[in-house]
C-alpha cells in the first residue's frame, strides 16, 4: 500500500479528503498544524477524525502564526458574521491567513519527503469556498512545480503530486461524497469563531456555507445541530 | 524606507544577506526558525547578529522538524566529517533537511504579507554550498512564482520578490562583501555539530567550507579560532 500525507484541519473538507485518500488505496499519514488559530478546537476534531477513519500516523505540529497576525483567525480582528453570497464573493475575507496553505503544504512536503512518500492530499476547494487565493488550482500547480525543484527526491526524479480531490466540487457534493465513504461529520469542526465551550457560532462564512449544503441535502448538519 | 523580511539563521551567509538588505536601503525584519536543529546554538547567533546589524523586529519561531526527522540535523544520523571536495560534490548530503528552505521561505512570505512587505531576502548560495536542491536559482524562481498566486497581495497584483544576493558568489567573495559592510563574523555560527558548549567541530562540511574561505583571504575565521 502506497503512503501519502493528508493535511487534516479537523474541518469537513479535510475529513472528506482523508476518506478519499483511503478510498484511492493510500495509507494516510495525517498532518495537523496548531497555528494559534482562534478555533483551536479544530485540532481536537482532527484527532477524532484521524481516529475514526484510520491513519498510519497523526502528527500535530505547533507553529505560532499569531506572531505574524494579519488575519481574523490569528489576530484581534473580528470574524465577519451573517454575510450573504454577495458579501462573501466581493473580496478575499479577513479570515484569510497570510500564506497559510503555502506553509501547510510546505510542511506536508517536508513530512512526505522524510517518510519517503510522494503524494500530498489537501482539502482545498475553489467552488463554495471563501475566496482564498491558496485554494485555487493555479496555486496547487505552482506548489507542485516548486516541490519538484525544492527537494532531494524531486531532483532525483521522483515527482511529488499534490492531490486536491475536492477542488472542483460544490460543498453539497463534498458532503455526499464523504457520507458515501463513511465520514462521520459530527466529529468535524468548521466554525471560525466558536464560543468558549467550542460550540460553533452558526453565523461565520464557514458555518453558513456548511449549514446551507446540509440543508440542500435535506439533512441537519450533525456538528451544528440546533441548541 | 521600504521594509523586507530577511531569513536569519545565525550563519555566515544569512548575516551577510542581512547586511546587503540594509545596504540596499531596506528596513529589515529578521526571521529565525528554531526547528529543533542539532546546532540550536545558531539561534543565539542570529540574535547577536540581528542586534549587531540592526533590524526593525526579530521574530524567532519555534517549529519542531524533529517530528519528521530524516536529516542529520534533525534526527539521529551522524554529521559527515573531514570530507574532501570530491566527497562533498558527490551527492546531496545527509545534512539536507527535507523541504527546509521551502518551509522557511513560506514562513517569510507569511510574515511579509502580514506586515505589508513584498521583499524577501534569503542567504542561499549555489557555488561553495553543500549540494542542497533548495539553494538553487530554479528553486527561488519557482518559489517567487508560487508566492504570487498563493497570496492575497499577489492576487491583487503586488508582486513578491525573492532576493538571494549571494546565490552566485563563492564563499570567499561572500566574506569579502560582508566585511566591507561591517559584518562581525565572530558573532556567527555555521557548524552543524557543535560540542555541548556550542563550540564548532571544525570538521563538518559547513566548518570546512568556511575555514577554507577565510584561509583564502589570508585571515583566521573569527568564529572558529583554534582552541
Amino acid at each position: 500500500m502506497k503512503g501519502c500525507v493528508v493535511l487534516l484541519s479537523g474541518g469537513l473538507d479535510s475529513a472528506t479528503t482523508l476518506a478519499v485518500a483511503r478510498r484511492d488505496g493510500f495509507a494516510p499519514h495525517a498532518l495537523t498544524v496548531a497555528y494559534g488559530q482562534r478555533h483551536a478546537v479544530e485540532v481536537r476534531a482532527a484527532e477524532r477524525v484521524a481516529a475514526s477513519l484510520g491513519v498510519v500516523e497523526h502528527k500535530v505540529l505547533h507553529l505560532d502564526l499569531t506572531a505574524f497576525g494579519g488575519s481574523a483567525l490569528t489576530d484581534a480582528i473580528e470574524v465577519p458574521k451573517d454575510r450573504d453570497d454577495e458579501a462573501m464573493a466581493a473580496e478575499i475575507p479577513v479570515t484569510y491567513v497570510p500564506a497559510r496553505n503555502t506553509v501547510f503544504l510546505s510542511l506536508a512536503l517536508a513530512y512526505a519527503e522524510a517518510r519517503g512518500l510522494r503524494d500530498l492530499f489537501v482539502g482545498v476547494n475553489a467552488v463554495d469556498y471563501s475566496g482564498y487565493p491558496d485554494c485555487r488550482p493555479e496555486f496547487l500547480e505552482a506548489f507542485e512545480r516548486l516541490a519538484n525543484v525544492a527537494t532531494k527526491a524531486g531532483v532525483l526524479g521522483e515527482s511529488f503530486r499534490v492531490h486536491a480531490p475536492l477542488v472542483h466540487l460544490p460543498k453539497k457534493e463534498i458532503i455526499r461524497l464523504g457520507l458515501s465513504l463513511g465520514v462521520d461529520y459530527s466529529l468535524t469542526h468548521s466554525c471560525y469563531d466558536p464560543d468558549e465551550r467550542g460550540r460553533p457560532c452558526r453565523r461565520c462564512d464557514s458555518c453558513l456555507i456548511r449549514l446551507r449544503a446540509f440543508e440542500e441535502l435535506g439533512m441537519a448538519d450533525p456538528a451544528l445541530a440546533d441548541g
